[in-house]
């Protein structure tokens, strides 16, 4: 097999933040794969093909782009941030555990800035002491894990940070969310709504469980919750780096 | 004030992960502040001081770079990895938080990729699920609190990453780490030892928690944990992103 498949993150959103790495990645390809909104960022050139598909096809999408390697394709699988973190490199390396005939692939994944870094960044360092990265996607898990991991993670005084906090499929959840946060680290917590950061459309806003309603979340923010000893500094939030 | 204050991630080490953002940061900076081996990273040019400082003074450094900033200089405090993960980022907010005769100064994060990531792309995608990021520099925290803290992120079923897991100072540390987590986690869990990612001395070993052993870390090594879940496939370790 000559081709090769290469699984690259974009980052947040701003084309700064794409790394130089990935530019050139994607300068190489053949074929572009990966959902509309990411695929949308490429821009068209000769001898690229774009294949932009929906949502909800993780699996097919990453078995075409296998496919298209293995006859000899450079493929670059494009997710938002970074690939290894919800994103398609778990359901490439998922679809080659089904397709043992390609396992001969050359597969590389290429890091990017992940949006719960990105979102950090702009408030502060709220996650400057140990902290734990939660899909709050319950297509992917079920409710009691959830809840029973959320529960322990405040025990353990991690600092959060939830991707995918509310769709329009599952808009009850993230209140559950909150309110087993506000029983387990109490009203003064700090929280960050942070939306399509680093795009045109960001908006950002730093508030406590107390005033946190589910409604400033959707699929576009990444939520971060501070531990027991986050704290406000002028304008900024950090977590400090010493704990006990 | 007419200085500003940048905190920057220069990533694992490949110069092909830094960003744009960042590049252009220190194009623009006058002063570069940090840590002995990261300011050796940038380039000397003219109209530009590096201030190079060694790894026990952060506090100090974080101090010197907002004075210098008020002081009306550019200023880029620079941090391997991303700023906000166990680095520069929140030593700032806590000097800052000191220092509120400079709360007024302007101070940007921009984000980096984290050793963590670079070293999961590396092997798969073995951070593909919930999954938590932990520092085991125990200058920072009590041994129970981290004990306490590595249990409850075991029984969340979390992935876990470990940034410092060992240094001359605190050898046996890790080996408890290990023990720990073989009781919890059972004997067969994945393991992945990313020493110096994505840099000519890069060494990436992907073992179980039987084979592990202290002295496969030291200081420039990202230690990896998969979740019950984890597993290979091919030369490629992955966690599935549906759970329960």
């Amino acid at each position: 097999m000559t081709g090769a498949l290469v699984i690259a993150g974009l980052g947040p959103g701003d084309d700064a933040l794409i790394t130089p790495e990935v530019a050139q990645a994607l300068a190489d390809a053949t074929d572009v794969v990966g959902y509309i909104p990411y695929v949308a960022r490429i821009p068209p050139r000769a001898g690229l093909t774009l294949h932009a598909t929906d949502n909800r096809v993780e699996l097919a999408r990453a078995t075409h782009a296998l496919e298209l390697a293995a006859a000899g394709h450079r493929v670059v699988v494009v997710s938002s941030g970074d690939p290894g973190v919800f994103a398609m490199a778990s359901a490439v390396f998922e679809a080659l555990e089904h397709a043992p005939h390609l396992s001969g692939l050359e597969i590389r994944v290429l890091p990017g800035i992940t949006a719960m870094l990105a979102a950090a960044a702009r408030v502060g360092a709220p996650l400057g002491h140990d902290f734990c990265t939660i899909n709050l996607s319950d297509n992917l898990k079920p409710w009691d894990l959830l809840e029973r991991r959320l529960r322990l993670a405040a025990r353990a005084d991690f600092a959060m940070a939830f991707y995918n906090p509310r769709s329009a499929s599952r808009p009850h959840q993230f209140g559950r969310v909150l309110d087993i946060l506000r029983e387990e680290c109490g009203m003064a917590r700090p929280v960050i709504f942070a939306r399509a950061v680093t795009t045109p459309a960001e908006q950002v806003l730093v508030t406590t469980l107390a005033e946190a309603r589910p409604d400033m979340a959707d699929m576009r923010t990444v939520v971060l919750l501070g531990n027991a000893a986050t704290r406000q500094v002028g304008r900024y939030v950090y977590t400090p780096r010493r704990a006990g």
